[in-house]
């Protein structure tokens, strides 16, 4: 298939006169003359003609794949136990589009592969790959997440295969395939996950590197000059070289299958490709983003042997090269539905937990298992012990759940009674700990960034199979932001449970106190940021969390204790905010927030001796309020009756929605232990309550000020 | 000097039953066997044991750095020339502070050693170490930032001597010392600025790695297993192992040495260390975060041959040990004062260039380089197109500016003519492009965290001696994120011209829309997000940016088209908002920003027709506008008089403040060509003009709803 005259703009970039006057590139003439034409069989010679677009110079990686490499079922796309295939370097995802087409996934019509970036608001071929779309594994394009994805990936092959395979029951067995370009090696996150990878000694991960030497600026060497394969193998990978990557499928199909049967490493093929190659620019940058104008599409053309006047072609000897791949991958999806029903004959129990799975659904009576109110501590706990309190007796009972902290076990509490590790089975590691893949807690290391990122590849595996629990301090979620954002895009439920919120968090300073963050989290589509003020709303917060199976949460708690407050509501969480204390003759409503709510119910008491009623909402969360009705929302703001105050050590901005003022933070935060911090930023109680009469007072001096939003 | 009774808890961590039960570790008993004590000489060891508090493992690489290894002086710290030190493991600040103390810098007092974690608000012991104290280089904390830091400390070095050095005038010869712990070696970012130290042969900076193989979970074979140093040769480091690094004084110091001779690569010193050494829990994770307790420290001291019941003492001998430093700092600098005298006299020009850059100062003409609003092109310019117009010839003619790019040079139009890269002048690419040190055009490949990271390394070599540009896609801001705050937080002035902002950009979709990152931003202290509307708001943008010499600026700025607007006004954009049309007689205020700035212009037109009346705000800049007087505030918002409508398709929190109403974005994005993508989010005018014309009925029903932000 030769596709649409001139070539896509890969990326949407612009390459104006850059491209042509900086870069030089390698010349067409040495590129074709470098690779080795000659030795193709016929057939692949074709094919691979034929499929010289999008992604020009991955063309062999894509036949040797999807037609020899991977196990997959076309008409049955969410086959449980197809091969992964993650395309990390999503820009290029033309590449995988036509090869969906070609191996027959029946949403990738032809018309369909023409939407790419047209304006067909139903494109099954957006401008990078999207999860919602037959045969997308993970949405990628912001580089580096899907080397993660990936790792995450062949994480839950090995942690399904370790709890339920049997002898002669593999039932599970799949392996994960990821396409990489040069600037995915370039990415933290992905050093990140290469690190962690080869550590848990993953044999079922295999990376296809398209090392061509360019990316937008120019060739790589601009920037990076490391020896990749060295430094692979210092990872614990194993490398393979291709040299003649553009049309060795032989080679690349030998390499495939060498990847497919290591026993103890992850594998990372070398593959040469020369990018663009057979058009003008051939291994140059302008290939990257630029599109090949049309001269040089029709040469392309010619050369190969086609019309140039059409588009759009796929030869029948092409059809007929790809058509045996539905059969064979209902044959794939036909011997595995027997295995698994021998399987649940012979071993009943563990089948049935494993349909369950299968399935996505979590042990019915989990909920049953989080403390009542009553049986919390009645003294002062700090909320992220109370995520402790409430959560690991479910991890304990819930296979699902698949647990990991980046390096901050002591401090998160989300170590359950008799966790297991999940490690190669062989690691012995100098502190004792060892474990084995069906371990369900996971260390990251201090890489916050590849633990959200790996994370949703765990989710991704299959809806709600596994549910990703992460975990550090809240101020790291800005490191592993990007991962998070793409949980939240693709509807996965991952669970961030964020410690050290807020200020209290004390004497690690500026660096360490999320002022902003939380902006940021509220802001975003798809995520549910709560910030719980006692054990009871940490139990609402869980729920929610488990609760919302296509949304990410972050579970945001203090460091510090927390009185338990008996007006709190488990389901009052549940709706984003309540009323904790209600008085029809209010003079101002009261909003606290997480670990400061016990700070809105002291101020209330205070205030109630100077004469002044107030009444208090708990808020621990926006979106879930967003979501009530227009009635709830105004019966508990009274925004229009009364003036609402917030009190949060935050940047203010958004709480204008839901107070007239805020007791708030605008600075970055101040190295002193928590309780001198608050004082230091002005939230003793004393101060609070003369803050909120003086801003009472004011509003009667100042008519314009009903209108506007203070800071105090 | 042995410290306070218990040790610090370094980093805020509890380790509570974790520790005990979990981590075995090693026998401090085989350490102590293992480390060959009897081999030092009497003077080293007697300062060894005394430092043996804080960081205890780094005691030894801490004597062979402040007593040999670096050039420095305490009575003048911010001499120019001075070697730079960054503790990337700040969490071991005490290491660093006590060192302050002893080499005599004054504001370092035995009394401010004390305030480490204490209450005192004014304490020069922080809980991680911060820039603006005496002796601090960077503020660290989050890891792996302290890394990249240091890479772009010695590219500033390598640029100003490249720019200003001259045979028997190096007048810049400075060495940049990293100090990082294991977790440093797992961050992203770290590894992102390994490889481009490693590809860009910094011979001026040195690693040196406190190997103790212990995190905050355990030993670090848990989570890394890689072979570190063949990872660092790879990646074009040298390496140096050091074995025995808590004794092994004469070692450190000669690897020092050989690492400041580098030739033609950076140094890596693998220093093996065992954490709290001579304490109980010596190599073990508990010694990480958790204080020793008294017995612990009272027995250390007695095998130390201290007074166990004494804190805070310091030996004369030790006094002595360190006695001559502040002169020998004293003597660099008047060396270098003469030098650069000398310097001034032979080469007056270059010698006032080289003052002016000491001195922080930009070239004086620098705003006059600014086209004027008539000199810009009148056709639709996409606002970074017009970033390029306003800032290519400044940085053309003023070498503080270096300019970098994570890998998209041909879209972010930051090249300048005649542009020379910051490379290694051995250095040939394939696509021919090639550079030296004087160079200040930087391709930071697809490092986009290290890129920010290493600009506030830049920032950081002296106040605005350097003013480093960072670019690339918004979107892609939130991988650099924490590299970002970090900046804001250190008062760095650092310009991040972001461009592809807003849905326009388009076909990429929602993996490259930032509905949310703005919140984040606009949320962040002293960061100015700027959203300028064309090329005169452009010019404004970079204005305000320049002038902010203790403030990060993200110029937020279009890939599509605009139209210049006949009432855009370059001072206005520096208050943050402004008047663009007024009305006095308006029935509703219309807010424009940025890209969609034009959309508000032809609402209002739109809205006339229909017989309503509109006034119009631009507001590029919700900080800027908050510093502006009450009274400004008041007279350009008009807020208590009539509603106002914001038009950005972006998350609306925090748009309350300044609005009633917002047509806006609250879901992910969708990958559409440009215009198409405006016309799904409802942004197309006729859309808009409706929906404001319906609000504003709305308003008249419902009583309520003027307390009220609504979406439309």
């Amino acid at each position: 298939m030769h596709l649409a005259d001139g070539a896509p703009q890969v990326n949407g970039n612009d390459q104006t006169e850059y491209g042509k006057n900086v870069v030089e590139g390698l010349k067409k003439e040495e590129q074709l003359e470098k690779s080795s034409v000659q030795k193709l069989s016929t057939e692949h010679d074709l094919v691979l003609k034929t499929f010289r677009f999008g992604a020009i110079g991955m063309a062999a990686i894509g036949v040797a794949l999807w037609k020899y490499g991977m196990r997959y079922a076309p008409h049955t796309p969410t086959y449980f136990n197809r091969d992964r295939f993650v395309l990390s370097n999503g820009h290029t995802c033309l590449f995988q589009y036509t090869f969906l087409h070609l191996t027959g996934y029946k949403a990738m019509t032809l018309e369909q592969l023409k939407s790419y970036h047209s304006d067909r608001v139903d494109a099954l071929c957006p401008g990078h790959p999207e999860i919602e779309h037959e045969g997308i594994e993970v949405t990628t394009g912001p580089l580096g997440q899907g080397v993660a994805n990936a790792v995450g990936l062949a994480m839950a092959t090995k942690n399904l295969q370790a709890t339920y395979n049997k002898p002669e029951f593999d039932v599970v067995s799949n392996h994960t395939w990821c396409m990489i370009g040069d600037a995915c090696l370039q990415e933290g996150v992905a050093l990140e996950a290469i690190s962690l990878a080869g550590h848990l000694k993953l044999n079922n991960l295999t990376i296809m590197y398209d090392n061509n030497q360019i990316t937008c600026d120019g060739s790589v060497d601009l920037t990076n000059t490391e020896d990749v394969n060295a430094k692979m193998r210092a990872c614990g990978w194993d490398v393979i070289d291709i040299e003649d990557g553009c049309f060795d499928i032989e080679g690349l199909v030998e390499a495939l299958n060498k990847a497919r049967a290591a026993t103890d490493k992850p594998t990372f093929i070398n593959v040469r490709t020369v990018i663009g190659i057979g058009s003008a620019v051939a291994g140059n940058a302008v290939a990257h983003g630029a599109a090949f104008g049309d001269d040089d599409v029709a040469n392309m053309k010619k050369m190969y042997g086609f019309d140039p006047q059409s588009s759009f072609v796929v030869g029948e000897e092409v059809r007929k090269f790809f058509g045996d791949i539905p059969a064979r991958g209902e044959d794939f999806v036909r011997s595995w539905e027997n295995k698994v029903q021998a399987y649940e004959e012979k071993y009943p129990e563990l089948g049935a937990d494993f349909r369950r799975r299968v399935e996505g659904r979590l042990p019915e009576n989990w909920k049953e298992l989080i403390p009542t109110k009553e049986a919390f501590p009645e003294k002062a706990t700090a909320t992220r012990a109370s995520s402790g309190l409430v959560f690991n007796p479910i991890a304990q009972a819930c296979n699902n759940f698949m647990v990991g902290t980046a390096d901050l076990s002591p401090s998160v509490n989300m170590i359950w009674k008799g966790k297991v590790d999940f490690q190669h089975p062989d690691r012995k590691t100098t502190c004792g700990i060892t474990g084995n893949y069906s371990g369900r807690y996971i260390h990251y290391g201090v890489r916050e960034h590849a633990m959200a990122a790996v994370s949703n590849g765990l989710a991704a595996f299959a809806p709600n199979t596994f549910v990703p629990i992460t975990s550090s301090f809240f101020m790291f979620y800005l490191y592993a932001a990007p991962a998070v954002r793409m949980g939240a895009l693709q509807h996965l439920q991952v669970i961030h449970a964020a410690t050290h919120d807020s200020i209290g968090m004390g004497e690690d300073g500026p660096t360490h106190q999320p002022i902003e963050l939380a902006n940021l989290y509220r802001a975003m589509p798809n995520v549910l940021y709560i910030r719980p003020g006692d054990s009871e709303e940490t139990a609402g917060a869980w729920i929610t969390a488990i609760e919302a199976k296509h949304t990410s949460t972050i579970i945001s708690t203090s460091r510090h204790t927390l009185p338990q407050l008996p007006q709190t509501r488990r389901d009052g969480v549940s709706k984003g905010a309540y009323v904790l204390q209600e008085d029809e003759d209010a003079d101002v409503t009261l909003i606290g927030v997480g670990a400061e709510l016990c700070f809105a119910v002291d101020v209330a008491k205070e205030l109630k001796t100077k004469g002044i009623k107030a009444r208090l909402i708990s808020f621990p969360c926006w979106r879930l309020f967003e979501a009530q009705s227009l009635e709830y929302k105004r019966d508990t703001l009274r925004k229009h009756r009364i003036p609402a105050v917030v009190i949060e050590p935050y940047a203010p901005n958004g709480w204008e929605r839901y107070a007239n003022a805020a007791i708030c933070v605008k600075r970055f935060g101040h190295s002193l232990p928590g309780k001198a911090a608050y004082k230091f930023f002005g939230f003793e109680v004393g101060t609070m309550t003369a803050k909120v009469g003086e801003y009472l007072e004011s509003l009667k001096a100042d008519d314009i000020l009903r209108q506007e939003f203070v800071e105090l």
